[in-house]
């Protein structure tokens, strides 16, 4: 039985699986691709991995799924999870839901159009977007983060209460990348800052090995800007 | 134990959750409320129903909870839901979530855009879009609703296999309040018109009662097209 994940850890939700997988210790092979080579795209990937051209895939034992927040719960059912990360208990699964669903239609919605328009599209298309036109995107995301803050880290330390879970972790992988725009989500929302440390600090090593690439571009968009 | 779902049928997400109770004959009671009249962003309904103010929530016996998808989830684990339509089996599960997520991130964020823009701005704020401006957001639900057809409905009745799950419901509702627009998602594409027909014809009579609000203003929208 052989577990293989297909990942390019430039991608957050790539990011957020390989720290689960890491994290429980789960035996697996990893098939490195590059998004920005369009390794995701050939007719070989279409035909033999997914017909979705999205990252990550997992291929368990000939069973292969994508979705990285349909594949945590697939993992959950079939190997050693810890039930405080993603809980069986009927009512603490459903907060932790909760959050995975809400950070589709709000972190990830609306915080990744100004991530991409401002990193993505210059560094891998060479298409620059005009100041006027990444505004409302860039609004859209403080928005959004204000939100993260008064919404969702008000009470424990943790989304859903004082243990780590899948949430905490798809959710810092996230806001971590948007530091690579050179935006600091933590200035101003001191309770965001401290859940990001925090969860750096229970997942880690996997945390930063997983952030390798993502460090070394916020730090260099971070020298370009003082130029 | 009381069940109470707070919904208003004008929004997907209602309609989809409101189907399922309906047809797994569960008992729970029914609080309308109306988005157009913002009732669900009073400072009441933050305080004692939801922060998020969002539909639908759902209060099962003090425990309240929102996101249609989480909730959904919640009640395969904890109610009379027909393994059929949220398999406990890990992959056949697998392949229903994986289609859940895809749609948070296709049918949901790239056809809403153009259904808030060209009918809920107007209608509810007064708020007109020029052409021009919807025009990208057209092109984008064409292209959603043409990946709809090649991706999911090549094999088999349903999303996925040969029997009706919720991921069909999820997909079904999304889809069918665009006609609200004047827009027509069967013309073109019939491996999705006769899915759509499929999924009303099993789900029926709730599908249609569900759909009430939707099919009179597609109604009111193709006459006045016509005038």
């Amino acid at each position: 039985m052989v577990l293989t994940i297909y990942l390019d850890l430039l991608s957050q939700p790539c990011r957020a699986l390989y720290i689960t997988l890491k994290l429980h210790n789960l035996t697996f092979e990893t098939q490195y691709l590059s998004i920005e080579k369009g390794e995701h795209r050939t007719s070989e990937f279409t035909q033999n991995i997914s017909r979705f051209n999205k990252l990550p895939v997992i291929d368990d034992d000939g069973f292969k799924l994508t979705e990285s927040v349909g594949i945590l719960r697939y993992l959950a059912r079939t190997k050693a999870i810890r039930d405080s990360y993603y809980p069986q208990d009927a009512k603490k699964q459903a907060r932790v839901d909760e959050f995975l669903e809400w950070h589709h239609a709000n972190l990830r919605s609306l915080c990744s159009p100004y991530f991409i328009r401002k990193w993505i599209l210059p560094k891998f298309y060479g298409k620059i977007t005009p100041a006027d036109k990444l505004n409302p995107y860039f609004k859209q995301m403080v928005t959004c983060l204000d939100n993260m803050e008064r919404l969702w880290l008000n009470s424990g330390l943790y989304i859903t209460g004082d243990q780590l879970t899948a949430a905490d972790v798809w959710a810092a992988c996230e806001i971590e990348q948007l530091t690579m725009t050179g935006y600091d989500p933590k200035i101003g929302r001191p309770k965001l800052a401290a859940f990001l440390e925090r969860v750096r600090n229970e997942t880690n090593p996997y945390f930063d090995q997983a952030h390798q690439q993502v460090y070394k571009y916020a730090e260099l968009e971070n020298k370009n800007s003082k130029l």
